[in-house]
């Protein structure tokens, strides 16, 4: 390992001088950071680039953490949007880092729902996540007037050593709006740094804010020179704890706000007070750690090549649109996150063993079980294959529920986004929708949406994604989705190439309550379904429009042409005359529209693809005893649409259609399972020939 | 790290000392590493993780090489599929590049059709691409008999000192099967750690192929124990043309081939064989440069942690369905860039200034002279972008061009994949179509292709990928793509929806025959254009039942009801009687469908979105004074589909109706400037009231 000519003489002086100049070669850009620095190092040289060693460099300060460490990442979370950031953070931080991650959540309940979700499908392995309630931490920060654009979720920074698990030591904070360039360990590594009275690490501040000269009246808080930037934080929490950390923000805080009206800039405000007070509390971090992309920043002094950027920090409200040289570079490396597919992300980090997440080994040992020569093993891949779920992608604000409320519940991927206008139109009441897109396309839709005056308005839909994988539509596993998060006592549970009639929402409330019913009464309203082949066709505003456009034969009583058994049982001949609600009896392969209890049997998810996934729903309903009541007044209308490529596959491939059969079958076993010999009626109605439609 | 008990010395002593064990700590995997290496070293230890400071650690054996060196990269390249693949690699090379790049790519014709597009739309800052012609260089290695599937291909990298410039004095080779997880500069620094009489630095081979004993009478080609892989290799080129390296491995592959009787790993024999006669050539890389995923590999010796992993390299047949323990991850990784939208790799270098691609500071000062308060921003923004495009996607032979043969032309998106098949059947000859992806959804495409057996057996289909980008369909620009691709001497300017008539094909071909039409006359011959509003529709064999499908109104003249308009001129009217050609004069809105010689005007590239796009080719093929001829027997029937998002926002969006009016005016004021007074026509026809259909 050593070289030779080991220590004799004077020429092992000369090597180990050499061995000095070496070390101190590689070394100096360490020495040079250990030098301390003052607040305004900004104004001082700009750091050398890689041939003047600076701490960018690849040799790190001191050696990474040590491999496997748990890592742990504290991040404070609320709302919609914000959980769609920090989705972008956590992915950017996944696709560098080597080690175990544990992230703090700080989060207000929507962002919990959210990211629970979205954690628990991900799977990631050596990931783990708890959950801390912002709005039980909020009255220690609510006493504190703040005008800066996070409200008082950016105070929730200065209570972390308190809410957090007493026994964490070290944590790294970061703003939503960061995006790692690097790995998160090399901040991690730099906890090493701190001396014995060091506890909090930054980055300065890029801007001149703190040095009070913006304006006239500009009266900033009080800082050491530029001050520091919070959105990236070391936190030593155990010798905050011992440092008496509560009080002491709380005492500088308060003297503060005798003289100042209010926090601009929310925690960052008074971390710098703090800082101010107690200058040696601060263990100045690299600013390559927190390059801040605000209009008028200084971060181009910070670095000099694109290798020198670790963390990038979106600080302006301006965000993507912020102008500054480098814009282009930035706004790449953020989209590359943005758009990249999380699935990727769930490889092992083989060095370190760590525990798979929940359900893993399950689902892996059933992965291992299949047959790759099965001519069906497509199928079942697709129906193990645990897609990433992120509910409530947009902003969404349900109203308080309602007895007799109903929502519509639907899916769909990319090629049907034209639908929701119309559907919007048609359907004024609350709408839960899931949509099988790849992360890239999630973006899309947001600018679909955001692009949409009709779409933009409505508070009521909800949007669920569920992340694409594998080559079938998972058509059942998207309902259930979508079904899950509806938040009234009924559910319409329709599809997304159907327009319902205008007056829909309105009749089928009134017809809950007319009829009496409660959730817990077991009865499905039918609402017969229609089809138009036509693009150009004006809707019918009643009954008595429909039914003439039926007779003039610009409408059809829907899959009349192909497939009449699917709607037979409804009974349009009757639906014609009634007046009144009148039930009606399963048979085989009826697969109607419904509006059922919200706890109705969820859909069975083995179905993928095309094929038979309405109507093993339906025949489950009806083997738990729902009943099937139509509606006199209520239709639904399909429009026309080109081929799904499914449905291309199943009309093309016998395979398909040998696999689709296998699945019945397979359904069959099951339902004989459950219900015994109450079930022997469906395989026996399925042998019978089509009867009449 | 260093042995106790050290001699006793001074105080400095003791300080030099103290230093010497910082530096050595840090040092201490280089000194490791400049240890000689055998070539057997796999079997040796496992290579130490993080705490161990093995090579992979982020320290680098020597510094870096100086900022913003170009470094040179030669790759061997033939044929569709492998230009793909190079395709993945630059991107996965780009990635975490920091240096400018130079690529020297020996290619086939195809390979340097597709790679010469792909790099001049790509606009990459800071990368050079240099072509050298395959077939020149054959000559030098056609005699050696070779086994291995790679073909002729891999024995190139022989020839490769004499190949590249004269000047060129180093030079990193890599197969087109490898995707890299690090930087390429470190790679580049191993050139550091040639002695000066080493010329080739390559990685062990991780099989056991080599050794000889896989199984009875199994005699590989001579080597250093398990001998050394050629998927990644760091060329000396100065000291290989110095050494007389042409005549070196020509002798010993000759000799060689006295007792083996062909090479079964190509290049990688004769490397190995010339080795084993000159060991000292040879510098062994860090196996992390190499990672061989051959289903046997032992790679899994090499890296104990994802961080170790430098360059992957699928070199088994199996490509992606290698199996070993690992290769979750490593498909995570290969998937990572091939989904990867290359358009985030225009990013600037910005620590290196360099020349900017062509035609990339033009295209700057246009996008920098865009008024973002436009309403029209988005159009102009659109017109201005340089799609990425990659022609000749999937394999593709066309037939020898004969001289009346015509080619379909068309452009499609991912919601239009499901028209190919029918569209395969209706038209049995050649096609360019060219297809807006993201680079995601080309692969998506790519497995739909080859799970069609009706579109994997046509080899005269083109597909030209054009990658996407902006919010607007650029419907021209793609059109001009497909075109510019097109090898008969006559092209059909047709739209994805369209089917047309089963003996289209070979009825223009007779027609134009018979028209004795040539190139050179300005003539285009028009097909009319049906419509159809029904999905589930028995297409027309013949004019005569089309005429009754008309008649009895399941049929339209295209757009019959919305846009008459656009194909009045064509005169249905009299088409249904006509016997023979005839001529028709142009009118404002006409957009007949035509067939014209493969020069014709190219699609102007302002039209993007809906609206205008087609007419305004028209105009200009007027303006050119084309002669409209409309054929007798011709016939194209449109397929309904769903509006497509662009048509939704003309409809609903006034603001885009407005820019549309606005390009028109553009449109017609350029038309003034090229063709003076006698483009007066197509202002004054605007400006009249439509006349009737």
């Amino acid at each position: 390992m050593l070289p030779r000519g080991r220590p004799r003489a004077l020429g092992a002086a000369a090597l180990l001088l050499l061995l000095l100049l070496i070390g101190f070669f590689l070394f100096g850009g360490d020495l040079e950071y250990e030098r301390p620095r003052g607040a305004a190092a900004l104004d001082g040289d700009p750091p050398a680039g890689r041939g003047g060693h600076n701490l960018s460099d690849c040799v790190p300060p001191r050696p990474l953490p040590p491999k496997c460490e748990l890592l742990h990442v504290a991040i404070v979370c609320a709302g919609h949007n914000s959980s769609r950031d920090l989705n972008t953070l956590v992915k950017s931080v996944l696709f560098y880092r080597k080690n175990p991650l544990h992230f703090h959540l700080v989060t207000d309940a929507v962002a919990r729902n959210i990211l629970e979700m979205l954690f628990h499908t991900w799977m990631v392995p050596a990931v783990g996540v708890s959950f801390y309630d912002l709005e039980e931490l909020k009255p220690q920060v609510s006493w504190i007037p703040n005008k800066h654009y996070s409200g008082l979720y950016g105070l929730m920074k200065l209570v972390l050593p308190g809410a957090l698990p007493p026994d964490l030591a070290r944590v790294i904070v970061l703003d939503t709006d960061v995006t790692f360039a690097s790995d998160i360990a090399e901040l991690w590594a730099l906890f090493a740094h701190f001396s014995d009275k060091q506890v909090i690490g930054l980055v300065e501040n890029q801007s001149d804010w703190y040095l009070g000269n913006l304006w006239r009246n500009h009266r900033p808080w009080p800082a050491l020179g530029r001050g520091f930037n919070t959105g990236v934080i070391l936190l030593r929490l155990d010798r905050l704890r011992q440092a008496g950390w509560g009080q002491m923000w709380k005492l500088t805080a308060t003297r503060e706000l005798l003289t100042l009206p209010a926090t601009s800039l929310a925690d960052q405000d008074i971390f710098n007070a703090v800082i101010k007070e107690h200058p040696g509390l601060v263990q100045p971090l690299p600013c390559v750690w927190n390059v801040q992309l605000s209009d008028h920043t200084l971060a181009e002094r910070c670095y000099s090549e694109a290798s020198d950027l670790k963390v990038i920090h979106w600080n302006s409200p301006k965000k993507l649109r912020v102008k500054n040289k480098h814009v282009e570079y930035f706004r790449n490396l953020y989209l590359t996150f943005l758009e990249y597919d999380g699935n990727l992300l769930r490889r092992e980090l083989f060095g370190c063993p760590s525990p798979p997440p929940p359900g893993t080994e399950q689902l892996q040992r059933a992965l291992a079980q299949l047959d790759e020569e099965d001519a069906c093993f497509e199928f079942r891949q697709q129906q193990l294959t645990v897609h990433r779920v992120h509910i409530s992608f947009l902003p969404h604000e349900p109203l308080p529920p309602r007895p007799h409320d109903v929502t519509l519940v639907a899916q769909l991927s990319m090629d049907r986004l034209q639908m929701l206008e119309a559907l919007c139109r048609h359907w004024p009441g609350p709408m839960s929708l899931a949509l099988y897109l790849t992360d890239a396309e999630a973006q899309q839709f947001l600018r679909f949406v955001e692009a949409s005056a009709v779409l933009s308005a409505r508070q009521d839909v909800a949007y669920h994604v569920v992340y694409r994988e594998g080559p079938l539509y998972p058509v059942n596993q998207l309902r259930n989705v979508a079904l899950a998060q509806a938040l009234t006592p009924y559910v319409f549970l329709s599809d997304i190439d159907f327009l319902p009639a205008y007056s829909l929402y309105d009749y089928l409330r009134a017809s809950i309550e007319q009829l009496k019913l409660d959730s817990e009464r077991k009865v499905a309203l039918v609402v017969p379904a229609f089809e138009t082949l036509h693009y150009r066709f004006s809707f019918p505003s009643s009954k008595a429009e429909l039914l003439a456009l039926l007779d003039s034969g610009s409408l059809y009583t829907f899959r009349y042409h192909e497939w009449p058994r699917g709607h037979a049982p409804t009974d349009y001949a009757r639906w014609r005359e009634a007046q009144t609600p009148y039930r009606v009896q399963w048979a085989a392969d009826y697969e109607p529209y419904v509006v059922v209890p919200r706890d109705c049997p969820r859909y069975d998810p083995r179905f993928v693809g095309f094929g038979w996934n309405k109507v093993a729903h339906i025949v489950e309903l009806d083997a738990q005893e729902y009943e099937l009541l139509v509606l006199p007044e209520a239709f639904t209308i399909h429009l026309p649409h080109a081929p799904s490529l499914d449905i291309s596959r199943f009309r093309s491939s016998p395979a398909y259609r040998d696999c689709l059969q296998a699945l019945k079958d397979e359904f069959h076993q099951d339902l004989s399972r459950h219900y015994g010999a109450a079930a022997l009626k469906y395989l026996t109605a399925l042998q019978q020939p089509p009867g009449p439609a």
